[in-house]
C-alpha cells in the first residue's frame, strides 16, 4: 500500500497504449497534478498543449483484459486560483431554427474566475455582467478520467468510450469511487480536465478549467467483467453510457444498470424491472463533446433487503 | 375568486377543442378529480377507459390566443388506496442487442402498491419481490396537464407537444406554478394521469397510476408569446421541451429558457450564455411517451442582480 | 365501379374525422383536385388558407378499424403552369455550428417555376441565379395522403404518421398503389401538397408547390392488419416510418417491411434476413416536417421463388 | 508515374500512424490485395485477425496536414470465389418493442455465396431457402478506406470518421475519385473489407465479404481544406458524413456538400439553396457501424453553366 508522490513531465492528448509513466500495485495511491484543458498548470503556466492533455498512463502491476480497475477518488482540488471558462453556449443545444438569433455573440471571449480553495468559492472576474459578480461553490471534478481503449487503439482525449474518457460529468467527484473495464494489460490509467464547477451537460464546452492536485487509490477486480464504467458513493451507485445521441448514452447506462443489478445483487428481472422502473434516476453529463455521457442511478438504500 | 368544486362526468382521450366542461375566470380555483390512466375513479370504479381519460376542458373567459394561461397547482395528492405501475421497462430503453437477454419476462403483470395517504408511503404490496417490500415516499405529480392544441386540433393524451399533455414530468407536483401558450379561445384546460410516484424517464411506461384531488389556480397573461410550456418554483425556473429523440427534447428547453432569461431579466447573451453554462441543470422527465420530455432549470438566486 | 368527379369546395388542415366530403363504394374512382400548400387552385386563386389544405375526407362504404384501404394512385398531374418553392434550406440539415455561416441568405424569397405540362420540365423563372436557368424534369407527387388517425385526433397536416399524412416521399407518383390502415369507420382518406418535383429530403421544407389534377381508384382489403403505410408499383414494394429521428423512422419502416415478407411471402426468418441484409433500399423521404419519413423498399424480382 | 505492385504482409486493426508499408508519389498508381473482414485471402487462407484488417499505410510524399489526398478507385473487384454474410439483420434497425418477436434466430450462421467473377454473379450457397438460390449482380466496393486520423490517434477498423474509415457505402466503386483531407504527413492511407455486394445501410453488419483485388492511383491537392471525405464519378459529386445517429451523419454531408459547392463551384448562398432543395439526393451508407455513414449527392448535370 505505497503512496506514490508522481510529479507529471509528459502530457498525452490520447487515451492510448504508451509507455507508463509510473507502475504501480493494486491498493497504491497516487498523489499528483494535473494540469487545465489547455495545458496550463498550478503556476498557470503553460507547460503543454491542449486539448485536455493527460497525467498518465499509470501500469497497476497486475491488471489483465478481463479484469476490472476500481480507482477511488480521495481528493480532487483545485491548486491555483485562476480558473477560466467559455462564455458561449453550443449552437447545437439550441432549435437550429433559433441558433442565428441566440448566438450573436463573438465566441472568443473567455471568462476567469477567482477561486478561493478556502471558502469553496468560483467568483466571476471578468467579463463583467449585468447581474454582477456570480459567485458558485467549487464542485470540483475530473473531466478526463479513463483506461486505454482496447486493441491498442490511442484515441482523443475530446470523447469517450467503455475505456471512461472525457466523461465531463459532475458526478465524479471526491469520495466516488470508480470502475473502469481494463482493455490492455496494466490497464493505463489516465487523469485530466478538472473542472471547479460544472453544469449538467457542459453546455458551454468548459466547465470552470482549472489545474488540479489529485489523489487516488487503485484496487483490482480479477476476472470480472463489465461493458462500461460504473461509479459509487455513499448513495448511489451509477453507470454511465457515452455515445451520441443523448438517447444511446441513455440506453447504455441504463443496461449496465440492469446487468450490475442482475449480477451483483441477485436481483431477479422481474424484481429489477419494478426498482428500476419508480426509482432510477438520470443525469446529463455531457451533450457537448462527440459522445455524450448519461448517467443512471440507484439509490442504494432501494437495494436492502 | 370564485373556487369551483366541480365533478367530472366525462373524459376525453385527446387534448382538443372540445365543449367545455366549466367556465372560469382569471383568479378562480378549481377542486375536482381525475381518473387514472386506465380510467379508474376514487373508488376504484372504471368509470371512463384509457388510456389517459382527461378532466376538462375547462374554458378559461378572456383567454385568446398569444395570451398565456397560469395554473398554479395548489394541490395534487392521491385519492385512493390502491396505486398499479407496470412491472417491465421498456425495451427502447436498453442497447438494441440485450433486448432478447434483458427482457426475458412476462409483460402483462401489474404491480399493485398500497397507499398511505398520511404517511405519504407506497408500499409494493405484489408482486413479491426478493427485495422484501419496497417503501417509496409520495411524491405526487400529474402526468397529463395542458391547454388545446392550435388549429382544432385533438391529439392523443399520451403524447404532448407545445400546450403540454403527457408530459410525465415528475417535476410538476403541488406548489409550482405552470405557464402554457393558449393556441384556442379560453385555452381549454385539462389534466389527468396522476402519479403517487414517478422515476425519472418513466422508463416502464408508468408511474404509480392512481386517481387524484386535484386544487388548481388560473390567471391570464395578456398578450405575451411563449412557445413552450414554462414552470416555476421557489427555487428554480424551469422550461420543457416535448419531441423525441432526447436531444431535441433538450434543445426546445434550453432555447425556450435562454428566451425567458433574454425576455423576462433583461439579461445580455454574454451573461445568459456565462450563467448557463456553468449553472443549468436538466431533469429527464420521461423517455417513453411517443414526445420525450426534458426540463431545463436554473435556480432563481443565480438571477438576482 | 363508379368513377366520381368531384370538385372540392371546402379544405382541412388537419387529418381528422371530418363530415365526408363523397361517400365512394370499394373499387370506385374519384377524379379530383388539390390545391397547392398554400391554398391557391389551378386558375392560381387563394381558395384556402395553408398550411397544406387537404382535399377529403372521401368515406369508403365498409371499411372498418381492421382493415386495409388500398389506394391507386391513376394520375398525379400539376394543373397549372405556376409552380413556387422556398429558396432557402432548413438550419437543422446542417451542422449546427457553420449554420450562422451558411444561413446567412434572407429567408422570405420564394423561387418561381414555369411548368411545360407536355414536355414535363420545370424552369426557374426567379430569382437569377448564376447558373442561369435550371431545368428539371417533372416527377409529381402528392406530399399529403392518408387517412384519420385512430381515437378521433385530428392531426395537422404539417406531419405524419401511422395514419399517412404529409410524408412527402418522392416515391409517391402516378403507378403506385398505397395502403393505409383504417382506423375510423370509412376511413375518411384525404390528398393535398402536389410536388411537382421534390428532391429527397425535402431540405428546403417545400417541393415545386403547384395544384394537381388527382384521380385515384380505392379497393379494400378487410380483416388484414398493417401498422403504417405501405406501397408498391411494378418494381418495388415499399413501406414507410414515420416518425423522428431518422433513424427511429428507418426502425418502423423496417420493422413494417419484415412484416409483411413475413406475413404475405411466407418466408421464413433467416430468408427474410439474408435477403434484406444484402437487398434492402432506402430513400429519405423528408428531414424537414415534424415527422420525417424514410422509405424502405425490396425489388419484387427477389421475391420469386 | 510509378505502377506499385504491392504484397502486403502486415495488416493493422486500426487507423493510425505506423510505419508506412509503402512510400509512393503523387501520381503513383498501387496494384494490391485486401483480406476479407475476418482477415482471409485470396486463397481463403487465414493470413490476420478480424476484424477488418487494413492494407497499408501507404505514405505518399509530399502530403502534409492541409492538403487533400486524391484517389482514384481504378479498379476493385473480388479474387476469389467464395464470399460470406451474416444472416441476421441488426435489432437496433427494428422498432425495440419487435426485437423479441423478430429476431427469434441463433445469430452464429454465416451465408456462403459463390462468385462467378467472370459473369459478375453472387449465388447463395447455403443456407437453403424458401426462396431457392438467390444470385444477385456483383457490386465491389470498399468497406474501409481512408487515411491517419488527426493528432496521431489509431482508431479501430470498425468505425468510421473525418479520416474516412469503416464508411461501408455502396457508392465506394469502380471509376470513383474520393478525396480526403490529410491529418498527418504522408497522409497514411490504408483500404480494406471488400464487399462483392453490400445493400443500403448494412443492416445485417456485412456485405457479402471477400478478399479484393485493389488498383488505385494518388493525386495531392496541396493547401486545399476539406472537412470529410468526398467523392465523384461522371455523374456525381458525393459527400459523406460518418457520424450516429443518422441525422447527423445526413446534417456532416449537407454541410460539406455546400462548403464544396460554394467554395469550388462559385455559386452563391440563394442558388445553392435552391439547387440543393430541388436536386439533392441522399444515399444510406451504413446504420450498422458506431458511425452510421449517409451520402449527400448533387448531379454535375445542374451544375453545368
Amino acid at each position: 500500500m505505497t503512496v506514490h508522490n508522481f510529479e507529471p513531465m509528459k502530457y498525452y492528448k490520447t487515451f492510448g497504449s504508451y509507455e507508463p509513466v509510473l507502475r504501480i500495485k493494486d491498493g497504491d495511491t497516487v498523489v499528483t497534478k494535473t494540469v487545465d484543458n489547455a495545458g496550463r498548470d498550478f503556476k498557470d503556466d503553460q507547460v503543454a498543449s491542449g486539448p485536455n492533455p493527460l497525467t498518465g498512463p499509470f501500469y497497476v502491476e497486475g491488471a489483465e483484459p478481463g479484469d476490472v480497475l476500481a480507482v477511488q477518488l480521495d481528493r480532487l482540488w483545485p491548486n491555483r486560483q485562476i480558473g477560466r471558462s467559455s462564455t458561449v453556449i453550443a449552437p447545437h443545444v439550441l432549435e437550429p431554427r433559433y441558433v442565428s438569433e441566440f448566438m450573436n455573440i463573438e465566441p472568443s471571449i473567455t471568462a476567469e474566475w477567482k477561486l478561493d480553495l478556502e471558502k469553496g468559492t468560483a467568483t466571476l472576474l471578468n467579463p463583467k455582467t449585468k447581474m454582477g459578480q456570480i459567485v458558485l461553490p467549487l464542485h470540483p471534478l475530473l473531466g478526463c478520467i479513463g483506461v486505454a481503449p482496447e486493441d491498442g487503439q490511442s484515441i482523443s482525449s475530446i470523447t469517450s468510450g467503455q475505456y471512461g474518457g472525457n466523461m465531463d460529468y459532475n458526478g465524479f467527484v471526491s469520495g466516488v469511487t470508480m470502475y473502469f473495464p481494463v482493455f490492455m494489460p496494466g490497464a493505463l490509467f489516465f487523469v485530466g480536465d478538472g473542472h471547479a464547477v460544472q453544469a449538467d451537460g457542459e453546455i458551454a464546452g468548459t466547465g470552470i478549467e482549472v489545474s488540479f492536485d489529485v489523489k487516488f487509490t487503485v484496487s483490482l477486480i480479477k476476472n470480472k467483467n463489465i461493458n462500461w464504467p460504473r461509479a459509487e458513493n455513499r448513495e448511489y451507485l451509477m453507470t454511465v453510457g457515452n455515445a451520441c445521441p443523448l438517447d444511446q448514452a441513455l440506453q447504455i447506462a441504463t443496461t449496465e444498470m440492469v446487468r450490475w443489478l442482475k449480477e451483483d445483487y441477485d436481483l431477479t428481472d422481474r424484481s429489477l424491472h419494478i426498482l428500476l422502473g419508480q426509482c432510477v434516476e438520470y443525469d446529463v453529463g455531457n451533450v457537448f463533446d462527440p459522445a455524450y455521457t448519461v448517467a443512471c442511478k440507484i439509490k442504494k438504500k432501494w437495494l436492502q433487503k
